[in-house]
């Protein structure tokens, strides 16, 4: 089994008729997904998402997958395949379009519609060709073929890759709920047929590979759903992800039930509800919807909110009505059903949204005190299955951090899978797959691409180590004014702080100090901006660190008049 | 049943012969639990901790409780009774004290010695009394009783409070394991024998009131503690918390039985369990402990490190092993057993851990995967038993966030609380007993203090709202040099940013703008050092706004030379 090299070099070219892979996202981090596969020079690049910023990343929008390895050789790209239409698998298609906007989409109706949508924001038209499962289509050297898996989006696609090298077969993101709310199973009688056909390198989805057992079915959650439409007094908010289609589904049906109505609240929820109802995959009852301005002339019972907000996101309407900021005024006897999972690292906001809502009298209901998520990734149980039905080769798991890797792995090979065929690899890692057999080949580079503002790939690790500093300790400017005649210090020193002390009374302390070391430092003949500017950043940042213990970032400018 | 009420005034003076009670912490937020008890013009002051601070609280080193309502009174203090020797609980002691050293620390043994340990480092030698449970004690005008509680650390209290205006129980952090590791049971017959003669208030733990059922006994992770030192090839590096005596008992024992030697690392570990060991809360074997610098004598798999940093700390011993930054050089076939709970908020970092010592090569053994953790707190099913037996005749639920006190003070309704008698409310919020019932008297500022380096109470909202607009969009700084005598600008603009982006070329488009902006300012006679300010934040703000996209905070300064 392959483990990380951080010293890999760069590739040797590819063995003829040999077939290369190389995740550019998504192994190591759960996000920025995007596999390049190459053969006989042609490449095909599987789903192109974004990964969303942490505390580590502070102000950052949004991370990228890294282009830069094949950014000259775009010609090569053959297809842009997208198994499912989540933003972790399409929200990067937009930056790698910029570079190539004829490079072709391939994908289902549902993953079409979504990403052109978001190509529209950003006036890109694409190129697109639909396909559907079971669907073969001839990729360059590619032959593509298509096969349904379920996920927590409707649509969602697995796709095996058929070259005169070898055999791949990449799940997406993928669950195998076996009674869907859409009927629509993840086909496992493909995957056998496929298994038999042989395949020489399984990409799977290693997202719940840590988690023992089977992912509940979808439907599982009906009851809880039902309960809260029967018990709940008043008005009833429901939040969930704006792309999970069957979850608005199973809110919808409810509502009609007991005769509630339903108003869609936040522009992603909109959007996307809108998509999914014209495609035939989100059936709205008649007459249920109604519009978000016109609640008021329902009685509160009548209500129900379908919006987004449920990661605790400070700007969406769910924190808004939890910091009374928002039209909506949640109020005792209220209802709110966080229908959603809760992501690592959002904890505190969720909490914070939820002690909001509680405090302003609303019940809350949430995946902590009711069955009111299921997750929409393959257990480990589930997992096990696919491994022996198509009993692979070589298995290279994907989509996770480093310990859902490991854990995918250890399940294949738990099934039986060769450890020499298995290969637990990060970001970068160029994998060769040569008569049948894998291999580390090397590594490209792939950091992180930060989208910053207006910015793409220009905010750096030293900007996020100035901004964490800044958090931290915020900063002291000093300035002082030089005649560049004399050499002779004309005015300043003069001190701003921000986010350091609120009151600058405490650098009269400092001043003196620092009026000195200038004086020593010009009447010893120092007129040099640079050298002067280390005196100021010396004096203050040891007066602050030993008086103040704190060590904020210091700023001396010298300015020549 | 009381909400709060965020227009609640300061109370009227308590009524003769009643009892008030009033949070400073803990009643909100999971830390700083401070709760003062007043009858007949006495204070007594229940635990007085800290809170940590999370991504709301850039740079803050520690949260206080607020002690501004009691600082004119602290000669009417009679006493800090400590319930326990965790840092939320004893924590801002030694803040406290600063204001009066005198005021005499009532608690168990190992409580006291934890705290005086901790005053020592702030040179502050306190007055004590030591009592054990069965004690009764009279302060002032409070005649306490101490009851022996269950909790994650040893010799936890309840106390006893009788007065002549009414009689409290404040359970402390506990919980109820009935085989405790031990044998120092909560003692439920004291419980019954004090709900007999009658508890007019019940203080009681919030923070496990959401979850389920019973908190699963100390023992039950020996199994899986056991496990790991029998399969475990080389090292074993077990981390947890510094003051969980039982936890480090247990891996004590393991390792003895399986002929390890333990070396312990990290300060606060070392010295709690130096403390633990010499009053005989923590039973060495005979030879088991190393010295961590003579770990290179020992074969590997005779090497057992017991170190802090189970929350991803990232200055503690394990983050710094995943990272390569430690004299422990975590590799192939080393075990890490993580026997901690995962603090909500604390997720990306300690799955960074986790993932770094994968990285390694480490096997991970964490509460994700195995059963190594028990928590420290009584869940719902316990609370139930306690407000059986206890029969309180009111009920204000303490220790948790807004969510954990609702849910606590469902669980008395549910025994049959009278719904007037439970108070639910937050920090600040002053609650009367009079003739036996309840009533909220009104509220005092109770705002979160912070300790910020050397500053305490400085740090405010303002500070901490500079340091996310730091954290998120860095600043621009934009300085002039005006001739005072003619009010032109003989210099400048010079533009320094940090945090925004890295290079400055980007200001070339802004300074044309910038010095035009200027120029017509000071030729309509502008020579006003706060409009000229103004001029440039606007300028500068326009620009970055439109063109970059982002809110970086603008310092503009106008320098007179």
């Amino acid at each position: 089994m392959s483990h990380p090299h951080p010293e890999l070099s760069l590739p040797a070219p590819l063995k003829d008729g040999g077939v290369r892979v190389v995740a550019l996202g998504g192994l190591g981090e759960v996000g920025r997904n995007m596999a390049v596969i190459e053969h006989k020079g042609q490449l095909l690049v599987i789903d192109c998402g974004v990964l969303f910023p942490d505390d580590h990343h502070p102000g950052i929008d949004l991370i990228l997958p890294d282009f830069s390895s094949i950014q000259d050789r775009l010609d090569d790209i053959q297809a842009i395949v997208l198994t499912h239409g989540h933003e972790d698998h399409i929200g990067a298609v937009p930056y790698l379009l910029k570079l190539k906007p004829d490079i072709p989409l391939v994908g289902s109706q549902l993953t079409l519609a979504l990403i052109e949508a978001k190509l529209k924001e950003h006036r890109i038209k694409p190129y697109t060709l639909t396909v559907r499962e079971g669907a073969r289509e001839t990729l360059g050297v590619f032959d593509c073929e298509f096969v349904a898996v379920n996920h927590s989006i409707p649509d969602a696609l697995a796709v095996f890759v058929r070259t005169s090298g070898g055999t791949l077969l990449h799940t997406g993101d993928f669950k195998m709920d076996q009674l869907p709310l859409d009927g629509r199973l993840t086909d496992l009688r493909a995957f056998a047929r496929l298994g038999e056909e042989g395949v020489d390198l399984f990409l799977t989805d290693s997202t719940n590979a840590e988690v023992p057992g089977f992912t509940t079915p979808e439907k599982d959650i009906a009851p809880a759903i039902d309960r809260v439409f029967r018990h709940a007094k008043r008005r009833i908010i429901v939040a969930c992800f704006s792309s999970h289609v069957h979850r608005v589904q199973q809110v919808l049906d409810a509502a009609e039930k007991s005769g509630r109505k339903v108003a869609m609240v936040g522009r992603s929820m909109v959007r996307n509800m809108g998509i999914a109802a014209d495609l035939g995959y989100l059936h709205v009852p008649d007459n249920i919807l109604v519009d978000f301005k016109k609640l008021g002339d329902l009685p509160d019972h009548k209500v129900t909110l379908i919006c987004t907000g449920s990661q605790g996101e400070p700007m969406a309407a769910l924190s808004r009505m939890a910091n009374r900021d928002h039209q909506i005024e949640v109020g005792e006897g209220d209802t709110v059903l966080m229908a959603s999972s809760l992501i690592p690292g959002n904890e505190n906001a969720v909490y914070r949204v939820i002690n909001g809502l509680m405090r302003l009298g609303a019940d809350v209901v949430h995946k902590g005190n009711a069955k009111v998520h299921v997750s929409g990734h393959a257990s480990a149980g589930e997992l096990l299955y696919c491994y022996n039905i198509v009993k692979p080769r070589n298995v290279m798991p994907v989509h996770g951090e480093w310990r859902h890797l490991r854990a995918n792995a250890d399940l294949a090979l738990a099934t039986g899978v060769h450890p020499k065929g298995v290969v637990v690899v990060e970001d970068g890692v160029v994998v060769d797959l040569v008569d049948g057999k894998v291999r580390v080949a090397g590594a490209v580079p792939c950091g992180y691409v930060y989208v910053d503002g207006s910015s793409v790939g220009e905010a750096d690790e030293a900007l996020l180590k100035d901004r964490q500093i800044l958090r931290d300790e915020g900063f002291i400017s000093v300035i002082v004014v030089m005649d560049s005649s004399s050499g002779k210090i004309v005015a300043g020193p003069e001190i701003t702080a921000r986010g350091f002390v609120e009151d600058d009374v405490i650098f009269d302390d400092v001043m003196p100090k620092l009026t000195q070391a200038l004086d020593d430092a010009t009447s010893q003949g120092v007129s040099d901006t640079y050298q002067l500017e280390q005196v100021m950043r010396r004096t203050v940042g040891g007066w602050v660190g030993r008086k103040i213990r704190r060590r904020p970032m210091i700023i001396p400018v010298v300015i020549e008049a």
